[in-house]
């Protein structure tokens, strides 16, 4: 507990609007409500900074039955709503995190967190440390040496400091240096990742202030070199404005839903959404950590999953050298999918019929803060979802695909992820990422090249680095009683059996106890969720639902390593715990210079029983990303994708029933002459007539 | 040669219609001009069961320097016309192939091939066999002890014969047998493949004539049993008015091109293609065995690829018993993606504003068969291409991201594969492959499971089974001196350079010679085809294309198995081979019960220099298909792509130019409460109001 004094008595005050479902995000008076009652625990009125306040969800045991009874449309439990607060007394590095009963108007538990334990990083702290780093004299003096242009413009990007034991207990912000295009200072969005400086800031969090500068080597060694004038190359600019020409032979393609859209949307209070469509149900949430956050999934009244989000992400670095080496961000974690997430415009970033979602999140000072346009929902075509001709008569039988999609998009400093779950009518649920934006830069001298990046603009070297993600399953296949298998294909040995050696088997082994798992596609191995006690009315095997999760190279950094130790994730491609109320971050709860031994790895090595019974399944994939020139100055969208897949859960195609696909519901054209310019080739073989240029 | 008399005297006769291209695929007047002059070869006149006639492509040496001519507009060398042509004299195993010079009328070539060399089926003998096996007494018998309904229509599936050694040297085919819903005779459309039949007739291909009956085991064991009065089951069909209902809640959605599409196809001759589109260029082709093949791949007027088709595929089976135990079907070798290529009926397999291009193929009797609409060309939205959003100004610039396809579709008998080459703006090629259609179906006795199978409908059996592919991609990176060469990624050993165990670095390896080669995830072995005498402007990299293929289980059947030894390619993820003319199969120029030894495999152990060279790259990928009950009675569209992505071939993004992503452009619109039904729960606490149902 805080050395503070802290009264905890309830607060007598009536509860005014009720929220109608435990799973609605908290509300904005819910928010100011709970920030009154945290401020109410200290007569002495300190200044507060929020780092969050979100829905504590329900506990499992109370949530269950809740919606066991909602589905069965029988008398509902009561359930009080609860508050998560966490906060710093501001300017010190008293973390807190408190639970506070709404219902009940009080709170509930206050704890000061120990060491190693860091908020994450909030808008309002960014701005600050930003202006901090540029205002500090020493960094003014180091800057003044590299002799740029009157008017350039120097950018601070703050980065969360990260671990390497090294005098780093406090909460600190490490500080990369860029500069605006010295040529064009005026131009607010010059792709200042083009110009990165040599020069690093480290800001403490409680001091406020700069308490060391550090200097990036740009060489191939460790060593840095002083400050001096610097070369000026290029600008490498994104925004359309600055490119010499744009393609003008792209013509417009309009996704037209002229009876509008297939998907239905109900509001449930100020801040709850069920979605409907094509068999599926499920309600959206949305919170500072994870952004988007799916519940109660079912598909045609059979429960799926119990919910699903992305519960963490790391991206560590390459360069072994400081102070690079510490690089390795937890984006959820240390700053929030909600917080970074985008407004999504209309018709900027969908197609067709959208439906925008917006959500309210907390600030440092403790108000609500609208977030609009965060999620938004439309359907996408996706090519052919079955055909099958019969080549006696003819017949063609084709549908096509359609896809519901909810996706929310957030900006990470220089980069982007496009992040959504697509459902389809074949009883499919895959979650997207796509990595875009702006590689992380640093400072290279000309003609240095190094094996850990690629120079991608001169005096821009592109780091090498991994990004790997944790999908948290926690799922409820016909229930709570779900079990992790997995199928491997075998050769049958040669025998009188199998005398030409061609037949080969399916072995279904369980995952006993919780534990770290990996894939091996030497063995075609497939990991399902599965539900022993519910069976296949036509072949009685077991339902489940099988993960489809792409490959890639687990974390490579040593395991005695801080970013081994901290991304708890990223030496598996799955786990499975047993379920425990509040843990849903792969990578523990608070990764903001965490030290490791808080998430899903310490939870795994419990070895608890995870046959039969409540289990989470964390799917881990991601991507190396070997930097190459065409990444700069923004990427091209890099996708990977997890699929989750019925197997034998139903008793045909589910999608047997979507309508025939045809030209009546299509609308489609037939691109003709006019459009195509169509026309013949001279004849070659001429010598004398001229050949056409292609 | 053959024992016939043959005359190769050139046959006087002027060449009326020069083809304008010597890419351009053979014309009708051709395929009839090379027949007339292979039976010219025959004086005793023999009949003529043609397997294939189809352009001879020219030798590289010849048309490489061709192409270089073309695109820098200068005089064009000439290259004579040459058909390639295979072909039995009728009712013999004589397998011919012959090369004939079209541009001087006369057969180059004529050769009679040794065993175990036997050439595909086509469409006439399928029929032809079918009938055969259902007119034979002895099968007539055998179903009549079944005690089938009256009016009962029994359906036999040729299926290509595979290889086991036994007494296998000449060409056959094994029937198996399925019949229409019982209950419903009349439906043409009825899924026999719901109704498996244990009968299985041998047809030989010479004789044409039954001559054996094989007889499925239907238990665990190897043991068939005699034919007998079988249960009929419920009916399971794919067919939408066969369904209890359709889904209604499914609304339109179009793809308009208000100003059409952005493509450009350029007639040349009768029968060649040159498709552009942003800033890609290409000619496509179309032959029996491969379908669509691409040709002198540019992207803004650099070269990239020579030539791109799917080489080969196999299907082995799981279950080791006979008959099954020789299931392993190469579709193309044994069939061909060109004889077997839907037609692609305006509105009911693309959305958009769609070209088709049309085929002429050749006919057993050395006729031309016209294969219309077997290629369709369109553009698809493929959702965000890139973005980012400047924090600091709020300024989000963004792209969609568009491709262009070029797709075919196949059916083989009971199963569909959907096969496109997609381009897009960020100079990446990706082959897309959707399996889908019917899986292969045996029957089952009542209450038995085999660990090579699932039981999908009662008495239906879908055994397990592997789709391997290859791609052939003859690259022409900048030019035709490429290298195979591969990343990998390695972490750096904790040092005084690397004292946090963080670093690591990328390692760059040239593969020497020929050979067969595998991914692995542990290092991030990446696959790049590179020119090594083409740097990159800014970072000096050599230019190269990498390869992102996901992995796949390699062929399981025994290194002893003709299984395995006829997929020469099924062994490694890629294969690299120096450049021969002739060498476009990797599993061979004949599958049909081929023995191995005569594809990629043979070609890399020739261990040849492939540095700075004129290579080949085939890169393999697949599914192994665990049946589910979800696969039928139709399966849901399996998804694989593999991609081919620029690597420091560019100086930046090239996709940077493709103008903003905006409403103007999109036309999107916002879906209103209208057309959603927003309506607001029940309150949830007051125990008296009944709960909403979701």
């Amino acid at each position: 507990m805080s050395a503070e004094q802290v009264s905890m008595a309830p607060l007598a005050e009536a509860v005014k609007q009720p929220v109608p479902h435990p799973l609605c995000p908290i509300t904005a008076s819910e928010i100011r409500n709970a920030a009154r009652l945290i401020r109410r625990l200290y007569p002495s009125k300190p200044e507060f900074q929020f780092k969050a306040i979100t829905l504590e969800e329900p506990l499992k045991a109370q949530l269950a039955p809740y919606l066991q009874a909602e589905h069965q449309g029988a008398r509902l439990p009561n359930i009080d709503r609860r508050a998560f607060v966490s906060y710093y007394l501001r300017n010190t590095d008293k973390l807190h995190e408190a639970i506070v009963n709404l219902s009940q108007q009080k709170v509930e538990s206050n704890v000061r967190l120990g060491p190693h334990m860091h908020g994450p990083g909030d808008w309002e702290e960014i701005v600050l440390v930003e202006k901090i780093a540029l205002e500090d004299e020493g960094v003014k003096a180091e800057i003044a040496k590299l002799g740029l242009p009157e008017d350039t413009v120097v950018i601070s990007d703050p980065w969360i400091y990260g671990s390497d034991g090294n005098n780093d207990d406090r909460r600190m912000y490490q500080c990369f240096l860029y500069m605006r295009d010295p040529r064009n200072p005026g131009n607010l969005d010059s792709n200042h990742y083009a110009f990165p400086l040599a020069i690093s800031p480290v800001v403490d969090c409680v001091e406020l202030k700069v308490i060391r500068i550090d200097f990036c080597p740009t060489g191939e060694g460790l060593e840095s070199k002083p400050s001096q004038p610097i070369p000026i190359p290029e600008a490498n600019e994104y925004t359309p404005e600055h490119q010499k020409s744009l393609r003008t032979d792209l013509k417009p393609l309009n996704v037209i839903q002229p009876e509008g859209a297939s998907f239905k949307v109900t509001q449930v209070g100020e801040t709850g959404q069920v979605i409907e469509w094509q068999k599926w149900s499920f309600r959206v949430g949305f919170n500072q950590r994870e952004g988007m956050v799916l519940y109660d999934v079912q598909y045609d009244g059979r429960s799926l999953f119990y919910r699903l989000s992305l519960s963490d992400m790391n991206i560590p670095y390459a360069d072994p050298r400081p102070p690079f080496h510490k690089k390795a961000a937890f984006d959820l974690g240390d700053a929030g999918a909600g917080t970074m997430a985008n407004n999504l415009k209309l018709g900027c970033d969908c197609l067709g019929a959208i439906h925008y979602l917006s959500a309210v999140l907390s600030t440092d000072s403790g108000d609500a803060m609208p977030m609009e346009n965060v999620v938004c929902v439309h359907e996408q075509d996706a090519g052919i979802g079955w055909k099958h001709t019969n080549y006696r008569t003819g017949r063609a039988a084709i549908t096509r695909s359609r896809e519901l999609v909810v996706q929310s998009i957030i900006t990470v400093a220089n980069y982007e992820y496009i992040m959504a779950f697509m459902f389809n009518q074949a009883a499919e649920v895959t979650y997207e990422v796509r990595a875009t934006g702006i590689i992380s830069t640093q400072p290279v001298d000309e003609g240095v090249e190094v094996p850990w990046g690629t120079v991608v603009h001169p005096g821009v070297l592109a780091t090498h680095h991994q990004h790997i993600f944790s999908l948290r399953v926690d799922p409820a296949i016909d229930g709570h009683s779900n079990s992790l298998v997995y199928d491997e294909v075998h050769p049958m040995p040669i025998s009188d059996f199998n005398p030409y050696g061609t037949g080969y088997t399916v072995s279904e082994s369980t995952v006993q106890k919780s534990s770290g798992l990996d894939t091996d596609y030497s063995t075609n191995r497939t990991y399902k969720i599965q539900n022993n006690y519910s069976r296949n009315p036509v072949n009685n095997k077991a339902v489940a639902y099988k993960i489809h999760a792409p490959p890639f190279q687990k974390m490579v950094a040593h395991p005695s390593s801080f970013h081994h130790k901290r991304a708890e994730f990223a030496d598996h491609n799955i786990y499975v715990t047993k379920y425990h109320d509040d843990e849903l971050y792969a990578g523990g709860k608070y990764t903001n210079q965490s030290r490791g031994g808080a998430g899903v790895r310490a939870w795994a090595n419990r070895k608890e029983n995870v046959v039969d019974d409540d289990i989470v399944v964390w799917i881990q994939f991601g991507l190396q990303h070997v930097t190459r020139i065409e990444d700069f100055p923004v990427m091209p969208c890099e996708i990977i994708k997890v699929s989750l897949k019925p197997v034998n859960f139903f008793d045909k195609n589910p999608a047997l029933d979507v309508p025939p696909s045809n030209q009546e519901f299509n609308r489609s054209t037939e691109v003709t002459e006019r459009h195509m310019q169509s026309s013949v080739e001279a004849q070659v073989g001429d010598c004398c007539a001229p050949s056409s240029k292609l």
